[in-house]
């Protein structure tokens, strides 16, 4: 059967606007006529449209993926020969024996000296050779588990597994209705709802936003407060000194109902720490990590290396800084205690040269977190690395650096995404929209890195013979046994023809984005809590509000 | 030395915010302080502040890179294993074997009973054995090259090089000035102008938009002289009948100065040849690919396999549709002319199984064009594959759907990608801002494809031994030696802070693009032509019209 073209094209007298045509209106023809497309969903400004689209996954808002954690099975891109990332650990390990790093807490350069570390006390510069770098990083494990309150969102770290967390850190909140404003509970715990909403985040990592509107002394106590009872994934304490860290592990323990003990035994939380580059780890990172390190939690080791600022202007160069930084502060946790799970993170990028201005999603980045990759491989370590970028605006901009940084994490095989969803502005910013957004190109990856099936079946020969060269496979028997599950549908795209898409107002991505979010929040129910535990969350936040919370002369 | 906070931030009293902080503001004003950001760059929406910022490059719209074929050097991403190409390639030859293909073409059929196959004269309908077939396509080079009248823009299509091709055949273009109108001559110019600006496009491949004002009859003769005088790189000629293929390949001899003896003795154009899938080759396409191939010209042939509508809704098995109907084509084309220069060429995407649109951009691209460079290097053969998106707008949807097949034509290992600027809509408009917005991607990729140098200077052991734990590298003698050309700078990235960008009127992605391509169209220069060859075009485009031109009764 020839593709039939609706009247006036033919017209127009050019044969390949025949493909043009088929391309839209001819095919929607096509399938109206055999019927399959009956329920064509509702697109568009209208902002309740979507509420009405009840799916399958018993949602309104959209029709998400199920919880799963991506296999990413295909082979990394590897821009170094072996040779190339000796030469990287070699200058890591030249900088640990000769320069050396800064230890700013006096509790490290303790254990550190004790392990035979060149300690240097007053100026705090500590020397490590090879030998006992490698020693140590070789009792962290490459695989690990953390296990949250709800033990069905338990994630793995490390192998193949690709997990996503949403952005974390932001000043300022973002939203196409209320514009670029400080970040506040409220923004906050919308954030952390969209955490919780959507099944491709797979960890609530640090503050989506900052809270700034509660006072930094107990500010920490209602934002993990709100983390572990808006959410039931796996939460992040920020290391910022010794009394937040200890409320955070506090809080986790007991959201999860766990004796000390139990908490000890297995991951439940984690900490990030950021070397302070070049050639620094500050004291409340290394306390922090440390005290998680005793209780048997995660750390993920991200030095601070942006390549021009504080790294070198060479990636090569940013990257064997960036080894160097993580993996003494890898080997100190080691010998803290053996075994500790840490994570290899990379946040190499480069700043515009021009401006300083921090750039992310640059061919830089993208070969930069591919290297840190192979290093990571190197050490038998699991990867961290950002899905970041530079732009004012959930637009193009913002569209293509967060794809060329996503897919450097795909084809650098890093094991966490951070920043997954929601950054923009160089990370100083949370949107909404662009969370949307990125929520949608998450789901895309998880969906590409199922494995393509090619049995008999798969390469269809009876099919096509049984359509032959007449025909099409709209109706065929192969297909429709298929084809409501064949390909990923996504739920922010729109994919309608120009006259159907402009004549129901033209809307762009972040608007309509913005009402998928308001969807989301309008139906957002807490994940469920045992009420004796949310009594006890609640009395701990309470005393410890009593207490005066934590120290702020930081 | 410590980043040095602006007032104000360091009082917000939260650690984390000084790398917030230190990524924004402080390096700005680090910058400032070591005077190496004394001219930054104009941008904003002052359209003609672009104009004023002439670079080395010689040009004063952008500063772009300089014409240069990229090499992909990377291993590709497979998603099959060897048996997995292996039952694919089984799949195909089944299709030929037992199924057969229809070639609407008497001269085909002649030429393919000639050659053994078994041919049905009144069906039409050709079986050929993957004895044939292999044997067939061993003949076709794995790499050659294209000459144009400008030998400064000889392109090498095989082996690791990938080139880009403009947008081909939208019968709309559309712009933020004029919007979304039917195609015509002006601009038809217009993109053939930024086609031959813009260092990013190696070929200029098919009509970039179809310029409808032109009667039929006559439209090549004056599409094809300003596609020969507008640019200098290699042009296509449409397989819409002999008329407009014998004409074309006279004007690109013409243009070349060439006797058809030079004509015939190296590739000087090519011509891209669908199949009508399923099954389906026709009349003009194999008219068109024949002419052309007797001449010793390259041929791209890409089935028109979406996946669920015209090819089987498995992915394995569109691949393998794509992969049958492919090979018979050039299977022939070896037959006509041993040697001839083919091109395997893949656009098997999926359509929306709600609405029956095509998509692209998609997971299920993705691995179609990747499936499809595991099958153009298991035959030994280029690949063709395409920068696509289904957007109607240059927003966000269309940013990451093109960065989408972007890479996967980058991961598959593509030799050419049509498509590759302007595309939108599914292939129905030409965008003038999507253009720029994609020649920026393009340039990034391009930078990206350069190898990541190790040197031991690139490395940089000495440099942060010289910077130290206090220090930072912005005035290191390692980076001043390198800061102006270590990173890709650009052109269409707003990288500023958000006070700034927000205070210069926020101008989002494409009302820069729009600024941009305005300027590029403003200071565009034809390039060189021997006016005694110009006379000659111009003659021939007058006899032809005399003449009637080519019959428009298909």
């Amino acid at each position: 059967m020839r593709v039939r073209l609706p009247a006036g094209v033919a017209g127009r007298g050019h044969g390949r606007l025949l493909l043009s045509a088929a391309r839209r209106g001819a095919w929607e023809g096509m399938l109206r006529m055999l019927d399959i497309a009956a329920e064509p969903r509702q697109r568009g400004r209208r902002s309740g449209g979507r509420a009405g689209n009840r799916t399958r996954a018993g949602t309104a808002a959209i029709h998400q993926m199920p919880w799963t954690m991506p296999q990413n099975r295909d082979a990394p891109v590897e821009p170094l020969d072996a040779e190339g990332v000796e030469r990287v650990h070699n200058g890591a390990m030249r900088i640990l024996e000769e320069i050396g790093i800064l230890f700013l807490n006096d509790e490290a350069l303790g254990v550190l000296k004790q392990a035979g570390c060149d300690v240097e006390m007053e100026s705090k510069r500590v020397r490590m050779d090879r030998a006992f770098v490698m020693e140590q990083v070789k009792k962290a494990p490459s695989r690990f588990e953390i296990v949250p309150r709800n033990p069905e969102r338990t994630v793995q770290v490390g192998g193949d597994t690709m997990l996503f967390v949403n952005v974390s850190s932001p000043p300022n909140a973002m939203d196409l209705d209320r514009g670029r404003r400080v970040g506040d509970r409220e923004s906050f715990r919308d954030f952390l709802k969209l955490t919780q909403y959507f099944n491709c985040i797979h960890l609530a990592g640090g503050y989506p936003v900052e809270p700034v509107d509660i006072h930094a002394s107990v500010r920490h106590l209602d934002a993990i407060h709100d983390k572990l009872t808006l959410t039931d994934k796996v939460v992040h304490a920020y290391s910022l000194g010794t009394a937040r860290v200890e409320d955070a592990i506090e809080m986790v323990r007991i959201a999860g109902g766990l004796s000390h003990e139990e908490f000890d035994a297995t991951p439940r939380m984690y900490t990030n720490i950021n070397s302070s580059s070049p050639l620094k780890h500050d004291w409340p990172m290394l306390d922090g990590a440390m005290r998680l390190a005793r209780r048997g939690q995660p750390v993920i080791v991200t030095p601070f290396t942006l390549s021009g600022a504080m790294a070198p202007v060479t990636i090569a160069g940013a990257v064997t800084q960036q080894t160097a930084e993580a993996l003494c502060a890898i080997a100190l946790l080691q010998c803290v205690r053996p075994g500790t799970p840490v994570v290899y993170g990379s946040f190499t990028s480069n700043v515009d040269m021009k401006s300083g201005a921090p750039a992310f999603g640059t061919p830089e980045y993208m070969r930069a977190t591919q290297i840190s990759g192979q290093m990571a491989r190197y050490y038998g370590l699991p990867l961290r690395a950002s899905n970041a970028c530079a732009a004012n605006a959930p637009d193009a901009q913002a569209a293509w650096e967060s794809a060329f940084s996503l897919w450097a994490c795909v084809t650098a095989k890093a094991n966490i995404v951070y920043h997954s969803a929601g950054w923009l502005e160089g990370g100083l910013t949370a949107s909404y929209e662009k969370f949307v957004i990125d929520c949608e190109t998450l789901q895309q990856v998880m969906h590409y890195m199922r494995p393509v099936p090619v049995t008999e079946d798969d390469i269809a020969v009876e099919a096509i013979r049984e359509v032959g060269p007449r025909g099409h496979f709209f109706g065929a028997e192969h297909t429709q046994a298929r084809y409501e599950t064949a390909f990923y549908s996504p739920f922010l795209s729109d994919w309608r023809n120009y006259e159907s898409w402009s004549g129901s107002g033209a809307v762009e991505t972040p608007q309509r984005a913005n009402a998928i979010w308001k969807a989301i929040l309008a139906e957002y129910e807490p994940p469920p809590l045992d009420p004796g535990i949310a009594e006890e969350l609640r009395d701990f936040v309470e005393r410890r509000k009593r207490e005066g919370g934590a120290p702020t002369d930081f």
